[in-house]
């Protein structure tokens, strides 16, 4: 009886019958952030943080481990002492500058075009967990399956509007072509935006080759087809896989995200203020490089920070010192007129337990509220990123409807106040029914229809089920229920002729 | 060994020693906010409601259903139609005026008085569920010895200064004198404030008389030791009971928090603008009483607000909509220079799952952003607040932790941004063991010591425990090594020669 009504539901989502809000699959727009964005650093803490990071970054330096990187740092005037680069501060603001503001990335359906940056918010899945997760099966080394899985649910979902990168390593597939199959999973299963690959700069080309296959190869050039995850090798480092494939997508003039990688207390100070420093400084490093590379090129300021347990050494997620650096480095970017990445529904915990709903909210709705215009880790994430649970995606697509609907913000117009209502409701009486609730019915209230919001007897008298047990039954409607968007098969065919062809040629590294 | 630990556990939190954050019961203070508090609406938006609310009071306005209410209204000049009080806009400024910016409440121990207002923020436990619920036993009916438990589990947090009210309700006793054992339970078990009984104006007169006994009757007049849940009994009336227990306290210059109680969609219009009108012109009306009952009574100005699920008529927390509602109800308390109640950990769930976890983060995050000074149901709320559940009660109070932590702010200080480490660790290195490392290592993060962030191995070797199993037993930890507050034995004897009293004289209701 639950599975048929699950079944349902996952069929009037995929099949665009009855939700006010999702008549379509993807119908959603991206929500746009028009409420006050959360300030919490003064004026006087951001600038005593960004002179600090100046100072860091012209005094100190940056190491670039690359040959064709370095050639380049040095045509634009950067000082280097050996792989160590030292910029000046006129030479930053002058490179920031030539980034722009915000950009649209293309999506193989145009109506799933998304605009990353200004007040537009884009919610992707989780990234890179090597294991997956589910009740029925436990914990298990994530599969190719399991990633095409997690594309389908990501398609289904209006609340999500990017099909994300490496949603999960699928470690069934040879390491030096999986990247193929991960691109062409998006492309095949998904129609909207996603990511490239960034585990060297020719699984970087493939990605643009791809990409030029689906979108034509001037299209790319005049908007990003690719939004790729360019990460520090904090501290104070660009290792040569992340620096060839940035070079590859610059030179593609495709979308990169710069993120430093932080867990305050072991690649970054064991404070929160430090951490920032050294984050912007990272982050800009980036950011500048790729500006030398080919000027203009989307990049977004990448912020994935948290810290560790100075006890234990591990990871925590959902820390209070976490939201503190989000708001913070949301206002940095902000200074630097750059969209922002950062936050997720991020959790520490081994299962969608209450632990990993309490870290992901407390890193989530800060999200939301600082005006995060990238959101990796919107869905799914487990176990510190080390597990993609099924069921904590569909538990956290849940609450991504939820923050559509807040960013809505406060009506108060003749119908946000529903004066008439207010002046004729008697005393005691109720608002049941009335003209006003009628005309508002479907659209006053954001529902979730996976919550539960019976009484105690019917929940218990239909299994007593917990959150997790009834996300279990509803992915498995959702996939039982997906269809394929429509793809022309002749550039099926040119996409699997190119991954024939490259899967034959790649030499695997040693 | 799980259990044994957990014991350690609790005895250290009990018996003071090695927490660096928490070396005494209680010993950690309440948070005081000083970040920006997130302004959701508009100033133009604010002026909108406030206005409409002004109109609600003075056009169509609010019934007093109790004799002597309606004469303290004549007297000072409201015009009256039946029991319809109508306010003139002038008067409400001039009585809100003469109700006090903030105040402190009274504690049996003094270094835990609270202050109740400003930049200062008040957890207390949940009130009013007729059932509780613990792994082991399942939902039930509460009784005094769960009553008793809550208290002394509270007693046990530092991070809840409050010790509440009517935690839960104790079935087991008569309902015409049970008021009497739950304030008793508060004094005897706990030395953290609490509320009086809101059930008739002779059991706030008792609560009022026992109160005089602990603190003296002088004492109370200067500052209250009583602060006590005013509901209105929306839309539009103030029934007999709260009438009478409202007298009463202010009366005898206690606290009162005016709360309305609103579902969007049932004793309110579907849209949050219309709720937070008729919120704002309801608690405004209380408000304005208790001044013309006694000028300088200390009031709280509440919100109590979610919505309704308007197919199945069911109360949803965790609501975008209620998140919103918070915010701007905040607004308009500041604006008329008012200490605020709102929000807590609510869900719906009717278990510690993770629905229950989104639910509480959803809210309660909003709650601390827009800075609620008394903060009621920071822990145990479950199932629409029909059940205290143990295990949550647990997990909401790690949660407090974390946020009295994130009310630190930003650190920009020398220690905060560690310039030199950041400085000397190379490029790839690690701030491990650095000397600032080494400084910060017991403040510079917040530790759970009930979360989990071991790793999957070691989570599964130990059992596998998800949050609220963990939970479990910690609860019982806790209570096993709670040892009581020392009461002065002539004053215990005082107190239950005064129960023993009233318990004879008071007639039960028919």
């Amino acid at each position: 009886m639950a599975q048929r009504r699950e079944r349902r539901t996952g069929r009037r989502r995929a099949g665009l019958a009855g939700d006010p809000e999702a008549e379509a699959v993807g119908r959603i727009a991206q929500p746009v952030h028009r409420l006050p964005i959360y300030e919490l650093a003064s004026e006087e803490a951001l600038e005593i943080i960004h002179r600090a990071s100046l100072e860091l970054l012209s005094d100190v330096g940056i190491d670039f481990y690359h040959p064709e990187a370095e050639a380049i740092l040095k045509a634009h005037g950067v000082r280097l002492a050996g792989q160590t680069a030292h910029f000046d501060r006129e030479m930053i603001a002058e490179y920031v500058a030539k980034a722009p503001r915000q950009f649209t990335q293309l999506a193989r359906n145009p109506a799933r075009n998304v605009v990353i940056g200004g007040d537009y918010l884009t919610f992707a899945p989780v990234y890179g967990p090597p294991f997956v997760y589910d009740r029925d099966r436990g914990r298990r080394e994530a599969r190719l399956l399991d990633f095409q899985n997690f594309v389908k649910l990501t398609y289904l979902s209006p609340y999500l509007h990017h099909s994300g990168g490496t949603i999960v390593e699928p470690t069934d597939l040879p390491v030096h072509t999986r990247h193929l199959d991960m691109v062409y999973s998006h492309i095949r299963y998904s129609d909207k935006p996603f990511m490239g690959s960034v585990t060297s700069a020719g699984n970087a080309a493939d990605s643009v080759r791809m990409a030029e296959l689906v979108f034509g190869a001037e299209a790319i050039r005049e908007q990003p087809a690719l939004l790729s995850l360019i990460n520090i090798s904090s501290p104070r480092r660009l290792d040569d896989r992340m620096l060839g494939s940035l070079i590859t997508y610059a030179q593609a003039r495709q979308g990169l995200i710069i993120t430093p990688f932080l867990f305050s207390g072991a690649m970054a100070p064991a404070a929160v203020g430090g951490t920032l420093v050294q984050l912007n400084a990272e982050a800009l490093a980036g950011v500048v490089f790729a500006q030398m590379v080919n000027p203009g090129t989307p990049v977004v300021f990448g912020a994935f920070q948290t810290n560790i347990d100075l006890q234990s050494g591990a990871p925590v997620f959902g820390s209070p010192e976490s939201q503190i650096a989000l708001y913070v480095a949301g206002q940095l970017a902000r200074r630097h007129g750059l969209p922002f990445r950062s936050g997720g529904m991020f959790a520490s915990s081994k299962v969608a337990d209450a632990q990993a709903a309490y870290e992901s909210v407390m890193v989530m709705l800060p999200t939301v509220l600082a005006k995060v215009n990238f959101v990796l880790h919107a869905a799914g994430w487990l176990e510190g990123g080390l597990t993609a649970g099924y069921e904590k995606f569909i538990l956290d697509e849940q609450l991504l409807g939820m923050f559509h609907k807040f960013l809505q913000g406060l009506d108060v117009s003749a119908n946000g106040l529903a004066l008439e209502s207010l002046a004729t409701v008697p005393p005691g009486g109720h608002h049941l029914g009335t003209p006003h609730t009628i005309a508002n019915f479907r659209t006053a209230f954001h529902r979730s229809d996976l919550f539960d919001y019976n009484s105690f007897e019917q929940w218990y008298e239909e299994g007593a089920q917990t959150a997790d047990e009834r996300a279990n039954t509803r992915y498995k409607a959702w996939l039982g229920d997906y269809e394929a968007p429509m793809l022309d098969p002749a550039l099926d065919e040119a996409l699997q002729a190119f991954m024939n062809r490259r899967k034959a040629d790649i030499v695997p590294e040693m």
